[in-house]
């Protein structure tokens, strides 16, 4: 099939994409072939993330198609952000309801175009399809990283500080899930000032993604809750452990969870925010290994289920 | 989201994959981050290809899983193929149906790997998602080509002869599509070997695809049905027009559709035996846009719609 092909001729789709889409020096073919091609650059490397959403788990039928086509590309945009990369072409995998029409496609794409247009990445390939199951998007994102710079999972040591770039908590039942912006900016900010051990993005949610990065680092982590930002789409009135078990839990909030040694770490906090950022240390990494929360001056280990604590 | 990552946790998948996979040195970083990180290669470029399939439109739920697991990837490999590149990464996009199973996931997973060894490829990265809805499959492919060396669709000119790479017809109707070789081997012995002006392969069908050729290098299209090399699955007790339409019109042959000068044509026939190809010339590119056929002595114009030939 095609760099950018269709299962279903009757939405002429291919050319109107192509009109669309924004072009990019380092993608040398883009749509219109059997696959695309990516420039070599002296000095960067490439990397890849993936992700599918879809209907009923991700966004329902009543979400506005736009934020969805948005959300789809974010999330991607999210996980190149968290290996501290820029990203450049963008391969979409659509499955539309045979029932919406032409215009809910439109209206689809015009969302994916936005956003694409906002970060600067070309639409370089995809396959559009159509079915009469529900809607289905799958997104391949490619970007560009100094060879060598990306910044991984794996390096967290025990003593480093850990942050987080914003508020938790609340994204889903607030909505924000469709309209985050993925955290390009901050990213490049962080790995151009500060020597960061170890990023990801927080999709899961705080405990399970702050479990995959110490799993993956073989760190322990402790986080404060006392210092823990809360979103303000967390009810205040809800009791504080209530509230931090959102902050913690919820999840799709797309702030980047990194490490950093205690004197970068300090560095960071003093100089952040000159820089634009509004980071804030929640815990630290620690020898032994799990997930501990301190609250009320007691640590407890955060139990995999979910934390249920007697409010 | 992670360079693997799975929505259903019930599915303790990611370790599985891991174990699975085999690894190739082009693939600095696979499954487990935020994204793959590629590497870097001297004269080298990557190649990118797409494609979705979904239940009920490429499959049905009654097909074996190993073999719709395989034909996801094969179908990418066909399309790096058809730039005569080399594949080397493979990122899975999965919607699983709940009510499936671990084992009906297990069976579609070890047909992707079986592939995937077969032909020496990484599975790099993926998300794997279930839902109450049929499966989906989205891979991504990446492949990666000597600089410059990429053969595209837009290459052909008029005089140019044409060829396959093996008969057509019947595809779907026998199974084929479902267990047919993508030709990796016959893309590398054509590229290393002869000038081929343009390339694709032919998943739609003989007539669409020989007119995205046609429409991209700007040229016309005559195809002689004398010569057309018909697939033994097309019922031999046809009529000879309907045999014919069937290798125009069937589609999901993953043969190679290709083009190069009469000089070079003639060399292709000549040694390409010696090297293993069972190429066979069926055509020829014109100065006149469109695609012909030629049957029984007579040149018509191929309807978009497809052909109806009075038997």
């Amino acid at each position: 099939m095609n760099a950018y092909s269709e299962s279903r001729p009757e939405f002429d789709f291919i050319d109107w994409i192509k009109k669309q889409a924004t072009s990019r020096p380092e993608v040398k073919l883009g749509i219109g072939d059997d696959a695309a091609i990516l420039l070599q650059q002296p000095d960067r490397e490439w990397v890849t993330a993936i992700d599918v959403i879809t209907e009923g788990v991700h966004f329902t039928s009543e979400t506005p198609p736009a934020l969805i086509g948005r959300k789809a590309l974010a999330i991607n945009l999210s996980d190149i952000a968290a290996m501290a990369a820029e990203p450049v072409a963008v391969f979409l995998g659509i499955v539309l309801p045979k029932s919406r029409g032409r215009a809910y496609a439109e209206q689809l794409y015009a969302g994916i175009f936005e956003i694409a247009s906002e970060y600067n990445v070309t639409i370089a390939g995809g396959d559009t399809n159509s079915w009469s199951g529900p809607l289905v998007l799958n997104v391949t994102v490619m970007g560009t990283v100094e060879q060598g710079k990306a910044i991984l999972r794996s390096g967290a040591k025990a003593g480093d500080w850990i942050f987080v770039t914003g508020p938790l908590g609340g994204s889903l039942a607030s909505g924000r899930h469709l309209t985050f912006e993925p955290k390009i900016r901050e990213a490049k900010i962080l790995a151009q000032n500060f020597r960061i051990t170890s990023m990801l993005d927080i999709s899961d949610g705080l405990a399970s993604d702050a479990r995959h990065l110490a799993l993956q680092s073989g760190v322990g982590i402790v986080i404060d809750s006392q210092s823990l930002p809360i979103n303000a789409d967390v009810n205040p009135e809800l009791p504080k452990a209530e509230r931090i078990r959102h902050a913690m839990s919820d999840g799709e909030d797309f702030e980047l969870l990194l490490t950093a040694s205690p004197e970068e770490g300090e560095r960071l906090l003093s100089e952040g925010i000159l820089l634009g950022l509004n980071v804030t240390k929640i815990g630290e990494c620690t020898e032994e290994v799990g997930l501990k929360l301190k609250f009320s001056d007691k640590l407890t280990d955060w139990p995999r289920g979910g934390w249920e604590h007697e409010v």
